[in-house]
């Protein structure tokens, strides 16, 4: 497990409960010292949460190791410790607790320190942050996932997997998506010390896997084609790995022989072929529609075309909201809007054209970039695409794709405040 | 194990060798995608350092998974890839290799995507850093090592307990020193399957335990103080879980009890009832003298003292570099000259003082702020102090403590950057 570098940690940001009552609310603080120390050098921590709440350093209670103490049993406590490794749960009573959104959370810490001059003691620690409370609401309409490519970058470099899916679970999702050839070490042949690792840890934090992103790689070799057989391997190779991992879809993203994206022909007979593999193991091979590609196109009648003609149920739509952008992704540093992709303007696909597939949609893929703190996507319009999904019949999956700019930590925060936005509006819809 | 955020990674950079000639230099590059993918799908990386070198894409070879390829064989290659985990390393032939210090290192790596429109082909990844070469040099005079403490913030949030090994033996150091209430997790009672991990990842870098950090919190209860016989016990359980972990040496931090930083009385008598035991453990126990007390003080005359007084040989002094700083720690956002420690500025203690405590110097904490990149330390007057150790006849470990600026992953550099500065003064003393 890795912690946050902001003292205050988004992952663990959420009202408490007695019973049904909301009594209050908690959040995690990493230890800003560089080291451990006994629990008894603990002189309290002050916490204000925008002009809601402002309660001084002896009221709220302190969770260290899976035990809670007020600030006096902190002082008696013998042996307890706040470990380095550790983020300190600190819980303020405030009954009804916080509404749903971004929070302006502020803290006062203060540590006794023996080695500093007691007239410059206790060392105190103020740290500000805006974090996300734990979303809520929006359950029986759509289910919730995230897909750890939203924390692209993150992953591997300040998010281990167990990191990754605790900041999962802790957004309220239910479901988690990979990416093979990216989250499974190995691969192809992950160990199976690792295989025991992942199903424990979907155990841990209640989520169970989705959706299994893979690729078909037409270009492997310099300047020689790829053979539909070649094509139907490589899928089945994901396919036993997905379904090993527990994945009841597999998104295989299929090299393009065009400007607009049409897809390999040989993605039909590598489907064909990988059909009745897919059958056995009871999954679902789902293509993503995906800008600049709208629903509205010949390649989605070719997917729908092979569903039709071979009856199977292991075939399927994958739609990523990244179609429904309706406003400019900004211009990165040095991009200028005549050398950048016209579809990062965003297509803008109407969110009526659902229902015109809505039969054949497995999965979303809830793609976003940037959600500001008054839960504002800047991007993706929700409440429309949202209302088209739910009069569509669709309760499937919205598994999130944070594909926004990649500061380091900034992902997590993120994802929260798209599960926040959605899970709000999905609770709203007609 | 996690990976530097920036594609091109501090750690690995190093000359090769083929027997007693370098016949080039060699660096890893973190996976610019967000999935790892086919080796053949590489399409080469072109290197520039500096004006030294400017070598194009296909003539660097590629280390993945152990095996190493040249790009011909890259494409030829069936099974071999480049994971997302696993940074790759590239080789530059360069007859004689790199002198030591910093190098801007450029490249432009090329990579085949099959779902991006050909025309658009190959994706080129441009990445420059300024890095350090792994330091040589200065054998035999002193022996090199770095304490855990340089990765303050770092340490939990972007590196692991193997990464910061990895980090530690990859500048050349043999030696690592922790803190034991800071990187013993669940301190003070780890698990056994934590201390297997932690004398397998020694051996696998081959590195010595050294210097082990702990501390008498005098101010443990508040308003109540702590007796010689609670101090003596704080310190046992420091000198025997130091044991159990490899080290020879623990260094308490003591409390203190006035302004210019006594420590409280009890030190005495609480070491002195630890010394059967760190005699029968074998650890010599050696409190830091520490800016702003200098080596011409009653403190360490004090810890002088009880070292006649006893006859001990489990009792020394460790002495702190910044008691040498004779520049100012630049003034932090919001800081003032007036309202923070004096001693920041440097108490520039003469090193031609180390020589009247020499023989009682067990261990030194080569403690730094900032080394820019033409190797000047901004702080500490290496040269002198290097010659005043080396005149005194110490030849023990030279322990880095960064303390410098905590943007992550800088301490890495900064680290790295120390050795190669001391190991080239070090070869170079009279």
């Amino acid at each position: 497990m890795l912690l946050e570098r902001d003292l205050i940690q988004a992952t663990g940001f959420r009202n408490v409960r007695d019973g049904d009552r909301v009594t209050g609310f908690q959040f995690r603080v990493r230890m800003p010292s560089y080291r451990g120390m006994p629990a008894s050098l603990i002189d309290g921590i002050a916490v204000r949460v925008g002009d809601v709440v402002d309660v001084p350093a002896e009221i709220p209670l302190w969770t260290l190791s899976g035990n809670t103490y007020t600030l006096r049993e902190l002082w008696a406590s013998d042996g307890a410790r706040w470990q380095l490794e550790e983020a300190a749960t600190v819980t303020v009573p405030f009954e009804g607790g916080l509404p749903q959104g971004v929070h302006d959370v502020h803290v006062e810490l203060k540590l006794r320190m023996s080695y500093i001059p007691i007239e410059h003691q206790p060392t105190v620690h103020r740290a500000s942050r805006r974090i996300t409370l734990a979303p809520e609401g929006g359950d029986g309409v759509f289910r919730y996932g995230v897909s750890l490519y939203s924390f692209m970058h993150d992953y591997g470099t300040v998010l281990d997997l167990e990191t990754a899916l605790a900041a999962v679970a802790d957004t309220g999702a239910t479901g988690v998506e990979i990416l093979g050839e990216g989250h499974v070490p190995n691969y192809p042949e992950p160990t199976t010390v690792w295989i025991d690792q992942w199903f424990s840890l979907l155990e841990k934090y209640s989520l169970e896997p989705t959706n299994y992103g893979s690729w078909i790689d037409t270009r492997l070799r310099p300047g020689q084609a790829m053979t539909a057989q070649e094509g139907a391997v490589a899928l089945q190779r994901d396919l036993t790995l997905a379904n090993r991992l527990g994945f009841g879809f597999v998104r295989p993203k299929i090299g393009v022989v065009s400007s607009d994206l049409i897809p390999d022909p040989i993605w039909t007979e590598s489907v064909e072929r990988s059909l009745d593999l897919a059958h056995e193991l009871g999954v679902v091979i789902c293509p993503e529609i995906h800008s600049p590609t709208p629903i509205k196109h010949p390649v989605v009648d070719d997917y729908i075309g092979l569903i039709e003609r071979t009856g199977t149920k292991n075939f399927g739509l994958l739609i990523d909201t990244g179609i429904f952008q309706d406003r400019p992704i900004p211009l990165r540093e040095g991009e200028t809007r005549e050398t950048r992709p016209a579809f990062l303007d965003g297509i803008g696909v109407d969110p009526a054209d659902f229902v015109d597939v809505a039969q054949y949609v497995v999965f979303v893929q809830a793609k976003f970039h940037d959600i500001n703190e008054n839960l504002e996507d800047q991007q993706i319009p929700w409440r429309p695409v949202l209302q088209a999904l739910k009069d569509a019949g669709y309760n499937g999956y919205l598994s999130s794709e944070y594909e926004g700019e990649r500061t380091p930590w900034r992902s997590i925060e993120q994802v929260r405040r798209q599960h926040s936005l959605i899970r709000t509006i999905a609770s709203e819809l007609a």
